[in-house]
């Protein structure tokens, strides 16, 4: 306010809480994730954390609210020229985060989330309603420009692509990887292809 | 061994608290389930539990696998002429086993299996891994068959299909029923489809 440039210093602590609680979790898993050790890692003192935030589910939810802010790729983005590319790489970077950054964390939330109904609507309200509507509309977007078809319910293909993810995030018995994104788009693309028969009734006309 | 008929009353017991075991779980949840609700619930002391099981987790996986044996509907038959139609039954029927039956298991299990290996392995192992080769052997029926096609992998059809019951099941964002088992099929019929421009162009052809 007297001239001083950049972020405040609390805004800079927040983000440094936020950084760690990720790198932490992913490193040590939720369960052994504690405040101290993210205070630690953070640099600032326990009270500091607790002056924000009251648990470490909650400094998890935020961070991972702040990461849609901070990858482009988790956006949906403006064009509707190539749905199924932009789908792809909205999967891919979903995936690779869950794979090196957010998987502990997303795990660990959700496993708490069944013995914690507060916790499993905030969870829903703040990450996994959010992924959903956008993946959603990306897909509505596609069947509006006419390169989809809703051949199943929007709702379902947006169960079939997370469920994919968490399913295997939560079982262990295959990698959540840009493989699986090409896969799921691959798998998404045939089944909301434009009808075939129609294209065949065309092609006869001609 | 004198010629008393029946099971011996300590395979009642047995299955006494592997029936009462599930029940308790879906009512109250897993959370709160107790060994000594589920000898009460049962009509047998405690001790007769712990005699042949550690903990209600052990009682839960073999609970979860008896209900294969009981329920034929959950087996992949034997008959190829309608994969779909089977593929529709199985779904419906685990659908809304999870529904009434095993959901509270399964959540409750899932969410200590992401801080207990053991247990996450042995649920792998015991229930989800069956469950999983079983769905695949049917898709693989229909693709030697020659009524579906390996478009994307099977693998992750599977994943699809489980994996859209288990986000819902532990997200609650939308119900595991028989109107979801109806649309997975659709999804799975329509991205498995026999090549449709291979249909055109005999269409074409003719």
């Amino acid at each position: 306010m007297t001239g001083t440039r950049g972020r405040p210093r609390s805004e800079d602590a927040r983000r440094a809480i936020l950084r760690t609680a990720l790198e932490l979790c992913e490193r040590d898993g939720y369960q052994d994730l504690t405040i101290k050790a993210i205070a630690d890692g953070a640099g600032v003192g326990r009270q500091t954390v607790y002056r924000w935030w009251p648990d470490k589910a909650s400094i998890l939810i935020e961070a991972l609210i702040g990461l849609g802010d901070e990858h482009a790729e988790l956006r949906v983005p403006d064009e509707t020229a190539d749905v199924l590319g932009a789908l792809e790489r909205l999967l891919t970077a979903t995936f690779e985060l869950a794979r090196k950054v957010t998987g502990q964390a997303l795990v660990g939330l959700m496993a708490d989330a069944q013995r914690d109904s507060n916790l499993s609507d905030r969870l829903q309200e703040a990450v996994i309603g959010p992924r959903r509507a956008a993946l959603r509309a990306l897909l509505q977007r596609g069947v509006d420009a006419g390169t989809l078809t809703e051949a199943v319910p929007l709702d379902l293909v947006v169960d079939f692509a997370f469920g994919a993810m968490w399913y295997r995030l939560l079982g262990h018995h295959a990698p959540v990887n840009a493989a699986l994104a090409k896969n799921v788009t691959t798998g998404i693309a045939t089944m909301l292809a434009p009808n075939t028969p129609g294209r065949a009734r065309r092609e006869i006309q001609i």
